[in-house]
């Protein structure tokens, strides 16, 4: 159990994930990887974190967004796994973030994710990413991710 | 052929799919998973359904371009397995929306698309899913969708 | 070294990989498979092409922009593998394009890259593929293009 002692040591306590937004599943296994659906940022009482990301969010909400968006993947995979400590490595993340025309410090704002998935997985949790300026995210969340893990089955 | 079979009681009728619009290949095959080129809507004449979603098109007719789309990928799977029946699991689906600005009912669009491979592999296809807002697809389709499915080699 | 005399043959000195702007690896591996992170097109002199294309970048700038991405690609590729003959096939291509409203002729633009690894690899270097155009890019790079490819472990 060293990830929960982790989270512990770290003070998070993770969120329920949230219900998929359509006909999809929030994650699938294939051989020793999962593959997680999108997933964007839910704040503590259910609710989204939306609006345009140089405008009506600054770029530290929208770090905190992507922080949020990394406690649902969390949530995502210790409802799948049981225990956090089957993550053997963060694969890819694609973080895609809600921009308002002009705003392109995309990688600062999705290191809110990745730094908390290294902060619970040193090393595992950093793996491949890109981290782009979408036009519009479902319901105007913020940020939205989509992650691929490699897990012990 | 229980798929085929499927396919008749649903009085679907599999398009030809489209060729690449470019230098590569609509299909690659790497162990037991397919990963397709993104795709679009074609319709019944041949030429693609295009359009700004939330200004040109509206959102029903954005869900039906997401059907079609899914038609095109049942084609490009059609053309390189012979049979439908040899999808084992459809892992992930990154599905994209032309969005006029304001639009972002993503998932309600691409619902499209998973509603045709669900009633058509039934929980084998439904698997992992991004539904994203994009400034500008290629020659201006209104969605478009990326698959990743398993399958018995 | 086959490999390494074809990019002989055709001219190419590779450039040095570009580290990464963030919390992420430029490349990960799994199995036969390395996950690159998005990358973009770097100049000779170090600085990013960028630009929104269709406005302060036109089709040809941008096509090269791909083409430089496409040596990012190898860049890394080379940095993690040693020799690129190592390469087995490119598996897909999410080729990103910074897009100015109204252009969308995004596949012609990321041929830029594919022409490339086609060149280097011949069909090898063929793999599937998305082309799509992104409000923002990091730092306003006119592409961006992540990358799988399977190799010899």
């Amino acid at each position: 159990m060293k990830t929960a002692a982790r989270l512990d040591s770290l003070g998070i306590t993770l969120p329920s994930a949230k219900t998929p937004a359509g006909l999809y599943r929030p994650v699938l296994a294939v051989g020793d990887l999962l593959y997680l659906s999108g997933t964007g940022p839910v704040l503590a009482d259910g609710t989204l974190l939306t609006g345009k990301v140089g405008a009506d969010v600054d770029e530290a909400q929208a770090r905190e967004a992507a922080r949020l968006t990394g406690l649902q993947i969390l949530a995502v995979l210790q409802a799948e796994l049981g225990d956090l400590e089957r993550v053997t490595q963060v694969v890819r993340l694609f973080g895609m973030v809600n921009c308002a025309p002009g705003f392109n410090r995309t990688p600062m704002v999705i290191d809110g994710c990745s730094e908390l998935l290294i902060a619970v997985w040193a090393e595992r949790g950093r793996g491949a990413r890109s981290a782009v300026g979408m036009s519009e995210l479902p319901f105007d969340i913020a940020v939205e991710i989509e992650a691929t893990v490699q897990f012990t089955p």
